[in-house]
């Protein structure tokens, strides 16, 4: 029954990644090709998952297995652990599935002790070297293994400097060392109750237990729900013999890349120290040199690290990030893996191995992270005046791009402002439709409260606005038009800036620049489009939305969601009187003056769209949306309806909701006010004759009823639609197809799926609303309790951004199959936030969806993850 | 491919109720039986659908067998449709499966046109009784036909007493009756545009579709939602031989039961009109005899009756409702059905019929109606009082019972004056969880919002007080102490009394009395109880209901919703401390002052429950419930927690949702502040513990963690629970098996059933959040909009009421499925409002659960609704 949880080098490969971490496998893989890699061993990811299962201990027959490995590793070396004549010394490494820089722990120099050290010193014959090495391991291993702070043991080492008299540590001598190797010892007894543990094969045990729980570290969490990694990967543990980088003029360190990484050019980049450790290149006392210069300094090494360098770039076929160490003159390689790069260097760098003929186009179409394609379509700040600025606050990532401007503090400063040509920043608590306005004439958007899929963060992302929502660091006061962050008061008119891709907010004016797009983009994009089977449609409500997706390469509108043109200023008024009329005469009234606003709208866009499709939703929102709050607008609008203020408070007030969410709104409006949705269809239908009819366009409508629940409500609603369009074709004497679908946001709509999909010609997933009700959790309240669930690992990514395939994806997956039962030529598409998110893209793929539908600016990336979604599944 | 589409009565039996309705299947048995019956025949139910699938037409196909049918009719009479001399005549009646009495249209005296009334009257020697009749049945017809207001025909009918200076319009002579007829035709005319339709052929079409048609009137709609009956079962339609009983001295109608429905006493119970019509013994203005007196008026017949009485009781093996009409002597039975009883008569009649060896006790128990148990449990009004009383407005029947008493407008003034023993009326907008006390101080409640699960629905069941909800017809305002109804204005201390099973409003007190429960009821239950598989549990939470459960069989405590117990005066100010402290350590100071309440309580509990089982659910609902909303109430507060009024409101403030059924409540509670969950578990540990020390009881405590949708979330809360229960186990040096389980209330759960039962022992469906989320609609804002779906046949029922098996249904039995299927012995069962419903309680039984739980006095509803659901299986 005993299994393998630990593999030698040797025993691996590259396709071993799951089981051995990326280090690992490619540390496998170089010994396979026969490249000089220290050796060592790996301690597998299941071993890791193991230590969680086992309640965070690590079983005796894995404890076995390393040590046989261990004692492997010294045959090799012909070196032993613990030795007075030169010892063994190891890294101990961690090295999981995915690439995760930085966010796990690292001990080098694992072996020393009091007593191989001084064997250390003489094999080295450099006392000094050996006592740094063993001061640097106990530091190490107190901080990362027993949690002791680095900073106590900085301290020791300062006064020993103040006491010699000296600023540098490479000023103290080997004796000076023994001592704060003597101090060090005694600051860790002085923490832990008891010594420095001296035997090596405790010190590893200790050290592979904690990598394995910096898997679970804070920092590690936040990275992986971040990039989409599941927390039951686990990592994976390499434990590999020491090599030394400073021994001397014939050793040293480096880092480098087969091609640029920030431009993708062909051509070896990278830097290196002589005589140093991989730390001390990162650390930045010394600058290190570039590359090419090691081609002086030591010509035979350098020509062996670039065979090796091609060698790699050919084998894995993609370009390569790769850590060496030089000792005394030999050359060693410690790792490799694909290497991270700019989004424009991707794309170049896909091109360049297609024309290289390394790769095939499908091939090279994997190569690109489509969440990247993000950078090229925003405004970016600028690489140096980036590194200068401090971050003073931190909120959500929730629509990419940069942004620097004056702070306003309301939708109508801001709309001033930027109509004097002022650079804006909308800082606000939250934002609601009546603030469209003025976010279309900001910059950037900053809010205090709201979460990925509030409504700043729906409505930026859909402009293509930068935009860093639920920032609760500040406190922001609408009224008095100021905020504070971090003890400083920043009033209206002042210069933000703020990092709508990672989050970050700047108390400053940084520079901006806006992103080139290269002729490889639309070669790249071509490739894409051919292997992908997903159609991608966009999110727009008006022309200019259209005209954006259009250019981004969306092949319709999966969603125009038509509330959003009642926000305007001209319209919303009327919109006001129109629900709060008493009659259905009234109501009517006040449609028909919304009729041709609504029915220019959508001409404008039915001509935009040059025949491509375009499902329209019908009035969605619960009408209190719509209507004024304050005492001041109540009153005017009375006076304009000719109606007490008192009359229309109370009546304002009778439309309030418990849970608006689940209350009066969707088909449940056309139900009760069937007069709505009439109009509505009208236009619609009457805006698509007449732009066929104008311009020649095939159109066929697609109107969509939103929040069925029950195959009835939407076959009255459908009744009537279906009888007003056959009214409008019959007065404009036209003939043209037109369908009727509903969103399936529901669980019930889901659940009957069969019974809806008699009266549906087609399906649009509704995912945002389906996750509220599959959860039962509003997204505008989760924010008061996700951050518990992420911490305490019951949640591991915000199912508002990437769909919960367990939960509610069998819901889409279950609808899908019914739906197709009962009509196998439905229409299936999905229009949630998660049309533009890849993975969930990959299982609207999977499902069999037609199509997925995203704001503008995330055509691109639909269109990407679509065509990975494709390759992938072959 | 042509369908029998009409059946002959000759050609059913009682068996054909489906096809033929209730009255026809019963016509067609008895025509088997031998009886005496006026033949005619069955339009099917089937028809009836095909009518409304075909877009409300009548088929060519179905139309041609009436034809048929109708030549039939003419053979075994012997007389002609539309003959000059002795003409058929016909009634039209309707007849579904589910008897629904005056919810649909009846026409009689079809045939008679201007030819055929004459012979008519040569045939019966009688023109005064021809034109009579030609008159009602213009008259009838264009009423139910063609929808002519009957009382333009009465206006008519007046004028022409009035120029012959008579009062009663049997003063007519058949001279003037001949000039109604021409008065009524002409009215006719002149409102539909052409004349009176003269072909009986076509008067029978018509007159079918308006059955057809009166199937989906509104109140027949109304009536079938408040009895469970199924819109897409339609109604039957029955043409049958008219006879008279208004012939003459020799001729009679009446109506008789076969046991009185009113107490269930053995013997004939009827009463008859010597000449007169059915529609004579309803109109009240001649008082009909006792049935008993037919015996001295024509003994033979009387003789007869009896026979044919008790024949048809043996063979129903039921209690009957019979109309008979004697034509010249000649008895006739005109319908014949099991009559509808009180629950009084209905246990007696159930008793008796197994007593005298008619029926087993399993046949016995189908035969009472479990909803009419409800009127044994509670106070009903003085049959003659009411009688008197005047219904001002009516709201939804909301809690069954009867109340009168003293209006009072705030919780505080109810208990006061229930204190100063008083009966009282508590009268509220709608009530909150702080007016709890006042609500058990009042006789009955009255709200002006809420619906069926309103909170004062549901906590007024769980009281077993009298509750109307949702009364929009009045008016009140709270802080001036009055509401008005109807113009009238009703002040503080002023006496209604309120109908909590019609949902009837009086202004006056009527007198009410309290229900007798005989020998019957303990009887009939125990063969009930012996019939079912599934337990019956009771909601309780406190001591009081406990005891109440049990009084009336409850086998445990299903649900304990352990927040109620918060709300009580001492308690409520330091949860509210609990729920605004900044720290843990602050909270635990409050929730240790909570421990030895909620362990009293549980305590108390146990002690009443005798070692039946009982769930506790952990605190479910969203913080700011329990938070002072007025500024009043804050300032108290804060200074008693000694922090700023500012601050304090704020953190109020912070504690608001957008959509509070979606928020931070449930088990997300326990998941931020864990404290609280463990608190909960020891008091619930503590109490077993003490209580089975104490009592010797075997005790296993069921501890319930709400909410969860995601099995994560469950093992977190459950690591709490079980460590501090172990905990407590150790400290009292006690062993005790306990259960940890989970509410299935959200559609995630249920779509994960299998993954959350590798945590959970036990499922409770907690179907009033599922129906909730999977709808997604919440119920307390679902009023504005269900009525617009119910008028529009878009919901036949209140979802909240009645499990809606189609959507919800589906996830509950996919939950149990998957339960089972990970662990076998899980115990399932259902508390949502659902669980005293007798159609879900079949669904429950269906689907395996192993118990229903219901509020205390709906305890022997499911007990006998689950002995009804077993043998229905059988």
């Amino acid at each position: 029954m005993s299994k393998k949880w630990v593999y030698m080098f040797s025993e691996g490969d590259a396709s071993m990644r799951n089981l051995l971490g990326g280090k690992g496998a490619n540390l496998a893989e170089m010994t396979k090709l026969g490249l000089p890699i220290p050796q060592g061993f790996t301690v597998t990811t299941e071993a890791c998952t193991d230590y969680y299962d086992q309640g965070k201990t690590i079983s005796e027959e894995i404890k076995g297995q390393i040590e046989d490995a261990l004692k492997v590793v010294e045959e090799i070396n012909n070196k032993k652990f613990g030795d007075n004549n030169n010892p063994l010394l190891v890294s101990v490494r961690s090295g999981a599935r995915a690439s995760m820089p930085g966010m796990m722990d690292t001990i080098l120099n694992l072996g020393l002790n009091d007593v191989a050290v001084e064997g250390f010193a003489a094999g080295t014959g450099n006392p000094r070297f050996a006592y740094d090495s063993y001061r640097r391991f106990i530091q190490m291993f107190s901080d990362v293994v027993m949690g002791i702070s680095k900073s106590k043991f900085e301290r020791v080492l300062d006064e020993i400097k103040e006491q010699k008299g000296v600023k540098l540590d490479t000023e103290l001598d080997a004796d000076d060392l023994k001592e704060v190797v003597v101090k060090f010892k005694a600051l860790y007894k002085e923490d832990m109750g008891k010594d420095f543990p001296q035997d090596p094969k405790e010190q590893l045990m200790e050290a592979v237990t904690a990598v394995f729980r910096s898997w679970d570290n804070p920092r590690a969490i936040v990275y992986r729900r971040m990039n989409d990694i599941p927390g039951d990967w686990g990592t994976a543990v390499n434990v590999q013999t020491m090599v030394f980088g400073n021994m001397g003029d014939t050793s040293g360190t480096g880092v480098a890349f087969t091609r640029n990484p920030a431009t993708g050019e062909n051509g070896i980049f990278g830097e290196y120290l002589i005589n140093a450790q991989g730390e001390d290149v990162v650390a930045g006392i010394r600058t290190p040199q570039p590359i090419t210069k090691l081609e002086e300094d030591m010509p035979e090494v350098y020509k062996q690290f670039m065979e090796i360098a091609s060698k790699l770039e050919n084998h894995y076929r993609d370009m390569q990030d790769m850590e060496f160490t030089i000792e005394n003159g030999k050359l060693y390689f410690l790792q490799t893996r694909n290497g991270k790069r700019t989004a424009a260097a991707a794309l170049k760098i896909a091109v360049d191995l297609v024309d290289e003929g390394m790769l095939t186009e499908k091939e090279a179409v994997m190569k690109v992270e489509p969440k990247q394609l993000d950078q090229l379509l925003h405004p970016n700040f600028d690489a140096a005046a980036l590194k200068a600025a401090k971050v003073v606050a931190k909120g959500l990532a929730a629509s990419p791009g940069a942004a620097a401007g004056r702070v306003y503090f309301t939708a109508e400063d801001a709309k001033e402002a930027g109509a004097r040509g002022e650079r804006v920043v909308l800082v606000r608590l939250e934002t609601s439709p009546e603030d469209i306005e003025g976010m279309a004439a900001s910059e950037g958007i900053l809010t205090v409260r709201g979460g990925m899929t509030s409504h700043a963060a729906v409505v930026a992302r859909g402009m293509g606005t930068c935009c860093v929502s639920g920032c609760g660091e500040i406190t922001v006061n609408e009224e008095e038009k100021y905020f504070t962050v971090a003890g400083q008061k920043i009033v209206e008119g002042e210069y933000i800036s703020i990092d709508g891709s990672t989050g970050n907010v700047y108390l400053e004016d940084i520079k901006t620049v806006k992103p080139e797009i290269s002729g490889n983009f639309a070669r790249f994009m071509g490739w894409a489009d051919a292997a992908r089977r997903l159609k991608v449609r966009a999110n727009g409500d008006n022309p200019r939305d259209v005209k954006n997706a259009v250019e981004f390469g969306a092949e319709g509108i999966g969603l125009c969601r038509t509330e959003h043109m009642f926000f305007e200023e001209a319209r919303i008024p009327i919109v006001r009187k129109m629900i709060l009329s008493k009659t259905e005469e009234e109501r009517r009234k006040y449609l028909d003056q919304l009729l041709p606003m609504q029915k220019g709208d959508f001409k404008g866009m039915y001509e935009s769209l040059g025949g491509r499709p375009m499902t329209v939703r019908l009035l969605d929102p619960p009408l209190h949306e719509f209507l004024p709050s304050h005492e001041e607008d109540i009153r005017t609008l009375a006076a304009e309806m000719g109606v007490s203020y008192e009359e229309l408070a109370a009546t304002v007030a009778s439309l309030h909701e418990f849970n608006p969410m689940m209350g009066h709104r969707g088909c449940r409006l056309a139900v009760t006010y069937p007069e709505i949705a009439e109009m509505q269809a009208r236009a619609i239908m009457e805006a698509a004759v007449e732009v066929s009819q104008e311009k020649g366009y095939e159109i066929v409508p697609e109107i969509m009823i939103p929040l069925v629940g029950e195959v009835k409500e939407l076959a009255y609603v459908k009744g009537i639609v279906v009888e007003t369009a056959n009214k409008v074709l019959e007065e404009k004497n036209a003939k043209m197809e037109y369908k009727v679908g509903t969103m399936i946001e529901i669980p019930r709509a889901a659940l009957t799926a069969d019974e809806i999909a008699k009266e549906a010609e087609f399906f649009s997933f509704g995912t945002n609303d389906l996750t509220q009700m599959t959860f039962g959790f509003s997204r505008d309240d989760a924010g008061k309790f996700l951050d518990s669930y992420y911490e305490k690992k019951i949640y591991e990514f915000d199912p508002f951004a990437k769909l919960d395939q367990t939960g509610v994806g069998q819901l889409v997956q279950m609808a899908a199959e019914k739906g197709r039962k009962t009509r196998p030529d439905i229409k299936l598409g999905i229009c949630g936030e998660h049309g533009g998110d890849p993975s969930s893209i990959e299982f609207c793929h999977k499902v069999g969806l037609n199509y997925v539908s995203c704001s503008p600016f995330r055509v691109p990336v639909a269109r990407l993850a679509a065509a990975q979604a494709a390759i992938n599944q072959k």
